[in-house]
């Protein structure tokens, strides 16, 4: 399907993109690049990339297909990095867990050229970083969400989804608004109250103590917590007021368990604890409405 | 090593226990009663159970073993209405997760018979509740805490060590008072945290849309949210100091992430992030001490 890989970012998200379209029979060749020339050395010893590149640019040079896997703030400076090799038939996408920026970021560095970028979101990642930890398998079975913009080209979303299709993805489109907000409720706000809650437990003389009794539940929700800080500033930052919107609504929440707890209100809290504990227990991964206990006859 | 259990709430603590007495060859017999009858005939019928009791009283008549897997909130009136056959031979526990109200149940409720009865906190569990699903590896490798009070019997306490540690479990001793400070920090609050971003979600008219595409760091961060509502409020009610008090901690420390995000203060968010991310990825179950990244020399 394509012919080379310009791959920009050999950590586990694009390295692992880069097995994978291997792996799928979807490219020939991937020349890789990474701002830490010993990341670049380990792809190649690893064969996740076939050429290392000595920079962004050239990484750029031949491809039909480029991938960004860089921190979300770094987008637009490494875009201006390459925007005189990005033609208008090649495909440019990148993997940030934030869209609005990244479509502003595209537009503003690559000029008329932003045709051929396609912001995309994998839904998908690991408490780990790093291209050691690089897997052919990390996409299959996820979401991708494609925010294209008025500038997006017909042709390269079209490619897009079907290069993500292809990998064994279930693709969806939004705007990148609409994403934003999505996200900083089901993803960028877990990831806040986990690192908080982390914190609040380091800033006891007892945490040491304490988090030596925590056992399966503790694990499962702060596993989060174990995120890239780095990573997190730059989506924590670039989607902040809708981070805060959405911690605002989970503070209103968390109040009214605590009132009814201070009133001793069991009816209260038991109908509070209910509709949390039921809508958790009908979710599923992926699936639209699988919230409600009695889907709609369709 | 026991004759007979007296086994008083059949559900998934309850039966995983009695099944992992058989399968360890700990107990001859298994007398259960639970408060519906439906659940101990189905308990009969899978074998948790050897016979089925039609009272509490009758579950404990000839036990030399007596565990009470209820509610916490039914632990006194359970103990009252089996006290009579309460002997000072007998081993009595409980599998709750508070221990100060159920050890002054137990000594409200037995009176000069509180000897026989050790508070127990089997630190495991599942988000399904019911004997369908009684494992009997359940207490495979977890921590159990004892919370003896002063009027605990010597060679009671001894016989509930050596039980759970033939189970296989890691045996752990604290105060009733420290054990509900520890697990209100690193379970209970989890729990209120998890039900309450539940409830946010839910509260939104996009919440639907927000769940459809929610990955896997949901999954993990809001699974305790799928917990038994009437159990969980039970928790939050009985240890509602303890637990406001860490829901408090936690709000200080999650005002601080925002303030650095209203801020724009990348370094102050980084470096809390590299604190909290640091303390999760060093993190290993029932370890202590495994959070410092450079462990001090033994």
């Amino acid at each position: 399907m394509f012919k080379q890989l310009g791959l920009i970012g050999c950590g586990l998200m694009g390295g692992s993109f880069a097995l994978a379209m291997k792996q799928a029979g979807l490219v020939r060749r991937v020349v890789g690049y990474s701002k830490s020339p010993s990341t670049t050395e380990r792809a190649c010893e690893l064969g996740v990339i076939d050429v290392a590149a000595p920079s962004a640019l050239l990484a750029v040079a031949g491809a039909d297909l480029v991938l960004l896997a860089v921190p979300v703030a770094a987008t637009e400076t490494t875009l201006k990095s390459i925007k005189h090799l990005v033609t208008r038939d090649m495909l440019v996408m990148d993997v940030g867990s934030t869209k609005a920026d990244v479509a502003q970021a595209a537009r503003r560095a690559l000029g008329s050229m932003a045709s051929a970028f396609v912001p995309a979101h994998p839904v998908t990642g690991r408490e780990v970083s790093g291209v050691e930890f690089a897997d052919a398998s990390l996409y299959r079975g996820c979401q991708v969400v494609l925010t294209p913009t008025e500038h997006t080209g017909d042709t390269q979303l079209r490619k897009a989804e079907q290069l993500w299709e292809a990998l064994g993805c279930q693709v969806r489109q939004m705007s990148p608004q609409a994403h934003d907000q999505a996200f900083a409720a089901v993803s960028h706000l877990p990831h806040l109250l986990a690192f908080a809650f982390m914190q609040s437990i380091a800033g006891q003389p007892e945490g040491d103590a304490f988090l030596a009794l925590a056992g399966p539940g503790f694990r499962d929700f702060t596993r989060i917590a174990a995120g890239e800080p780095k990573m997190w500033r730059d989506i924590l930052l670039t989607n902040r007021e809708q981070v805060l919107e959405q911690s605002q609504l989970f503070q209103q929440a968390l109040h009214a368990f605590e009132q009814a707890m201070r009133a001793g209100d069991a009816q209260a809290l038991e109908d509070m604890l209910t509709l949390a504990s039921g809508m958790r227990t009908h979710w599923r991964m992926g699936v639209e409405g699988a919230t409600s206990p009695t889907p709609p006859q369709s």
